[in-house]
This record gives structure tokens, sequence and C-alpha cells, in this order.
């Protein structure tokens, strides 16, 4: 008896072969429009293949498979995540989505089964922006969301983007990027499968959720301004530290977050200057990023807390300067796609609860497009962008059983008004 | 009419002829044993000599002016601090009280005026340690309290003290060094004056002050190791947040310092790990600096001062290490020489406040020898280390004027039982 493409064990094991493609021993690196990419793109392609499906790569690298539905030419239900990664990445974040999408369609077709509408899967070629900086360029250019100065970008070694795609075999011109836009009739729905990269699963013991929106998120670089001084010779009365005036500033940043649902911040980033054990900081910056899935809990949240620190700097007579690095809205996954998630899990015995998700998603990009939604898969301690990145064999086929009975079961939404 | 020595706008000429020697042009650098450390002891020298002392170098390479007392060979009142640099230093930290010294001898040789005692003017090689990253060279070799291991040690060229003794043209070896020790039978006592480094007399408005002891220190080099995690998808409650934590021992170093007098406590560096923008910091390292004349309250503050940061960590479940990276104890001045200092100031019409030192001086190292006083003269904000270090050329002169009574009206102390 074969066993079934939706299988834990037979998913994790073409996981480890993907991962086996890096440009460097025994880390996985793989990124955009390298000779890595480029094998990545044929062992996905052979795969998808053999699955039943039509390949072809898109005018950015992006490697798109096609299961006709009961009639050819009919609109697609499109499963997709991303094939590149960080340096020393783990090998689920993005590859679960695709593999996993490949695995659904094996089935119907090792069932000889149709539907209604056509299923690609789409292996994005770029969603980290290791390379080139700038996140999302697969994705994007499905809506033709590509800005013509992108070209222009060049990775650590000074090849331009334009450069990149030449050596990978693609035309670098806005026309030749325009074909690999999609028209929003002929694609039904956009569902991503994708590891948490967070803990709220393992939390709750569940092994997938549905997603509510990728969260907005608010980025502030922020500078104080005190006095530099001997730290054995102004006494403290005397002080304008700027590192105390920050430490407070990092806990309102915690405080104005905590007990808000759908809220999270954090201080990553901090720096003192002048940086000696036995000088009084006279300068530190450091930065908030501040998320959310609702947009108003956000801007109220981000407003309060300028506020906040306002009245710290004043308080302790040092200066402020706040600068927003980053500004972007959430990005709300349809309500309908959303219960079909939920009711395929029930089918499957599984209850999913509903999570916003944090971290950004190619979904995000895709969203102008078609109404798009997510399903998570729970990871060991919330662990990615690492190479302790982990899922189980049972979490991976509770998965993949979860999309394979929301594919068969697909109804595409109403479209918007 | 010749100006008196001890006029402020001629010490203060003088201060600027000799910020001069150093090994970068617009910047004050002058480092131990280098060509300039060579010219500025010339220079000194020449002063030294044009003052009416005996000039010499010991073996390592402090420059030393002797104006003999009323019978030659008499025990003497030495007056030193220190003629080396930080890299791009203030021009009065060290080198005022070497010139102050200088000037003082030449007024009692203006008058013609001979003490029962002989006046010794040390300018020390190296007390601020920028070459070999070991302080205070100079004046611990007066007390042979230097290290053969001292001569291994490298510079950032990779050259060893030994090699850089020998290319100045001295002795590289323990049994040359021991000839810069001297007996505590020839020396009565040592003063010492300096900037203050501080604000305190600036806020008190008095241009001198008597130093009650310098600051003994205890840095503590603190970490502090949560769970890093993605910003995003991490919510408040679930978080480990190493940088939250520190945040809160920051406050705490403060808060256990505040309304303390004679003590103060610095956090003057911090790093957050692994350092991004979208990552919750999983471990932060900082530094503390505890600084207090009285070594009581220093200990008990910094046992207070574990006991919170343990219970900041208990609480959010961190893990909390402190390694005592320095811990010395306060050097006191003599009382009986803080007296005389504060009855010189007087009778030049001043008011001399007492003041702990919380930096650290030469007069540290040259206690084990001999009673041990310093005079502070008032800086413009509390800058050094900075080349905007500045004093007036009033203060200066009160500085001189102070200096100059305590010498002609010094009594020895009673040695210690």
């Amino acid at each position: 008896m074969t066993q079934s493409p939706l299988s834990g064990p037979a998913l994790l094991q073409r996981i480890d072969e993907l991962a086996t493609i890096s440009e460097e021993p025994g880390r996985l690196t793989r990124l955009y429009l390298t000779p890595e990419h480029r094998r990545a793109n044929h062992l996905v392609g052979t795969w998808m293949r053999q699955a039943g499906m039509t390949v072809r790569e898109d005018a950015v690298g992006n490697v798109i498979g096609r299961y006709e539905g009961e009639r050819p030419g009919a609109p697609a239900l499109m499963i997709g995540s991303h094939l590149d990664t960080i340096r020393d990445a783990g090998r689920y974040d993005g590859m679960l989505g695709v593999l996993t999408g490949i695995a659904v369609v094996a089935d119907l077709e090792a069932r000889g089964r149709r539907l209604p509408f056509a299923v690609e899967v789409i292996g994005f070629g770029d969603e980290e922006g290791t390379r080139f900086q700038s996140t999302l360029i697969g994705s994007r250019a499905l809506t033709g969301g590509l800005d013509p100065a992108i070209l222009e970008t060049r990775d650590a070694r000074g090849r331009t983007l334009g450069e990149a795609m030449r050596d990978f075999g693609l035309e670098p011109d806005m026309a030749a990027l325009a074909t690999a836009a999609r028209r929003s009739d002929e694609v039904l729905a956009y569902v991503e499968l994708h590891i948490e990269q967070g803990p709220v699963l393992e939390a709750l013991d569940r092994p997938v959720g549905v997603v509510t929106a990728i969260a907005g998120a608010t980025r502030f670089s922020v500078t104080v301004t005190g006095t530099a001084g001997h730290a054995g010779t102004v006494p403290m009365t005397l002080r304008r530290d700027a590192l105390a005036a920050a430490a407070e500033m990092v806990l309102a940043v915690e405080d104005l977050c905590a007990g808000r649902e759908r809220l999270v911040g954090t201080v990553g980033r901090i720096e003192a200057m002048p940086g000696a054990v036995n000088v009084i900081p006279g300068k530190v910056r450091f930065t908030i990023d501040l998320r959310s899935d609702r947009d108003a809990v956000r801007a109220e949240r981000a407003d309060a807390l300028r506020a906040r620190l306002a009245a710290i700097a004043d308080r302790r007579t040092v200066a402020l300067d706040i600068e927003v690095l980053h500004d972007s809205g959430a990005v709300a996954c349809d309500p309908g796609l959303m219960e079909q998630l939920a009711a395929a899990a029930r089918a499957e015995g599984l209850e999913a609860p509903e999570l916003p998700s944090g971290a950004g998603h190619d979904a995000m990009a895709v969203a102008p497009l078609c109404p798009i939604a997510m399903l998570f898969v729970r990871c060991e301690r919330g662990i990615s962008h690492n190479p302790a990145e982990r899922i189980t064999a049972a979490d991976a086929e509770a998965g993949a059983r979860v999309l394979a009975r929301f594919v068969e079961d697909f109804v595409p939404p109403v479209p918007h008004a």
C-alpha cells in the first residue's frame, strides 16, 4: 500500500530533502535568484508534475503548478508560500506551505478527483528579502505591485536585482515583470499554510489555528539625549542619565501592551553612548515595534505611548526624538474563508482556535488580488528563523488533512461589493 | 614688573603650550613612553629648572624636580599629578597639578624662600593607562607596587611595555624599576591639585574644594537571560524579555543610590541580544559602577542591589549572573592635611568645601607611602576627558594661591602609629 501524500512522515521527508539545497554546508541558506533557488524550483517543479500539475516559472522566478478543474481554464484556488530562507534558517518556514499544497493536489490526483475550480500551488521566490533587503518580491509581483526602482536594488556583493534576474534567465524589465501579475477574475482565493512561529498554539495544545489577520506594525526609533558625565564625579541629583530615562521608557512599552489582547510591543535594540563602564550615558537610541491585528488599537496605543515617553522625558529633563521607521496596516483574513478553514478542522476532529499573525507573510501581498486565509501549524516552543525550528509529523499531517478538506469543500467567497 | 608665577593667565599659558605636544594634530593625545612623552618631560623639566629645581627622570619615566629646603637632603613634601592623557583629551586633567606645583616652587624661588623641608614636584608618566590599559604605572612605581608581568603588557600595536621602556631609554627590568620606589622616611606627604572632573564645585559656586577620600568602586557585569522570540508572534504574557528585566534593574541601581549622599551608581554599557528590531531580546548584558568614599556604604548598597536584582529576575523568571569586574576600597585623605588645605584656603579668603573624589587619581597609588591630600579646582560643567574641558584663569590662580599657602605653612602630619 502506498503512503498517502498527506502523511506526516512523507511530508517531513520532502521538507528534509528540500532543506539540503543550501549555499552553506550544514546550514540552510537559500537566497532569491541564486543557483540554489534554481535547484529548489527544479525539485519542487518535479514534485508538482508528479502530483499531476503543469508547471511554469513566472517573470520573477516564482514556480507555479496548476491542477485543472473539471473544466480547463477555470478560475483557481491558490495555495502558496515561499521557498527562500534567511541565513541559517529553519526548514519549515515557507516550505511547509508549498509542500503541503503539493501534497493536497497529489492526494486529489491519486484519487482521480477534479474540482469545479483549478488549484494552483505557488512557491514564491522571495519573501524574506535576505538577498536584496526588499521583502515579498515574489508575492508582490502577482498584483503588479513592484516599483521599477527595485531592479536597481543591490545585494551585498553589489549585484543589482536586474542583473540577478538575468543570471537566473529572467528578463529584467517592467514589461516582462508585468506578466507575473494575475487578473482577479482568474483567482478565487489565496490560502497559505504556515508554521505559527509563535507559542500560542503550543500553549493552547492545538495542532492548527485559523489566522484572523496579519498584524499591522509601527516601528519607532527613539533617541533620548541627556548629559554624559563621569560615573564617579557627578552626584545622582545632578545627572541627566539618558539610559535611566530609556529604561523607564522600555518599561512603559511593556506596561502599555500588558493586559491587552491583540497587541504586542517590543524593544529589540538599545544602544547607550558613549558606552563605557565609567561614563554616564549621554545618549541612548532604541527601537519600538508595536503590532496588532486591529489598526485602531495600534494607533491608539501608539499615541498613548508617545505621551508617556514625553512625560518621562519632561520629568527627567532629557530630550526626546521619536522617528517612525515603518507603519503598515493590518491585513484581515476573509471571514468566510476563516469559517471554511474552521469547518474543515472540525471535520477532521480538530478545534482550530483563532489567532492573529504577528509576523508578515506572502498572503499580505496577495490580499489586493483576492480574499486570503491562513492556517497556522503549531511549532515547537514558537522557535523560528533558527535551525532549531521544529514541528511534529503528526502536526504536519493535521495541517495537510485540514487543508485537503478545505480545498475539497471549498466554496468561493462572494466577491466584495 | 614681572608677572607672579601664581598668576592665572601665566598658568594657563603654560597649559596651552604643553597641550601642543600631541601625537595628533588638532587634538591632544599624549601616551606613555612615546616621543611626545619625551618632549613633555623635556619642556616640564625646563620649567622645573627655571623654578630652581634639580631635575631627574626616574626608572619608569616620571619627571621629578626637587627644590631643596633650608638643609639639603631633608625629607620632601611631594606635589604631583600626571602628564599623560587619554586620546582627544582635555588639557587640564593631570597637567594643571604638575604646572601649579612648579609655579608654587617658582614663587618660593622668586622670593628666595627656603622651607624646613624639600619640595618635590612629580609629573607622572602614566596615570590614564591609555597605551597599556594598565593605569597608574607612574605613581605605583613610587611604592614598588609594580608586578613583573606588567613588562609583558602590550599596546595596540603589539609592542610590550618592556620594549617601549627601552625605546624611551629606560631599563626594562625589575631591579631598575625598584630604584623608582621611595622610602617613607624621605617623603613627608603627597598633595595633588586636580580639576574636579565633576559639577559639585560649580553647583556650590566655589573655586576650590578639599577632597575627603578617593572613592572606592565596585564594578559588576550583569547578564540577564530570558527567551528570545519573534516580536510579532509571542504574546506579552508568554514572554521572558531580558531587556524589560534589565530595564527594571537599571532603575533599581538609580533608586538605590538616589537620596544617598556619598554614593553614586551608573549603568554605562548595555547590550541587548540578538539586537534586532523585531526580536524580543533573549539576553542582555550591562555594567554597574558603584562608588562611595565610605567602604561600608558601598558594601551595604552592593548587597542590597544584588538582592533587588535577584528579586526582579525571580519575578520575571529570567536567569541572572552577576560578575564582579573590579573592587577597590576607598583611599582616605589625611584629616590633618585636609585641615591644612582648608586653612590655606581661608587664608586666601576662600571657603573650600569638602567633597569626595569619584574618579581615581595618582594620590591613590601614593597613599601606601605617605599621608595624602587633594585640592580640587572647579571646572566648567564638570566636563572632563573631553577637549571641551575648561577652567577659568581666576580659578587656576585660586588653586595656585591656596597650594602655595599650604606649602609655605606646611606642618608634617604626625606619622601613623
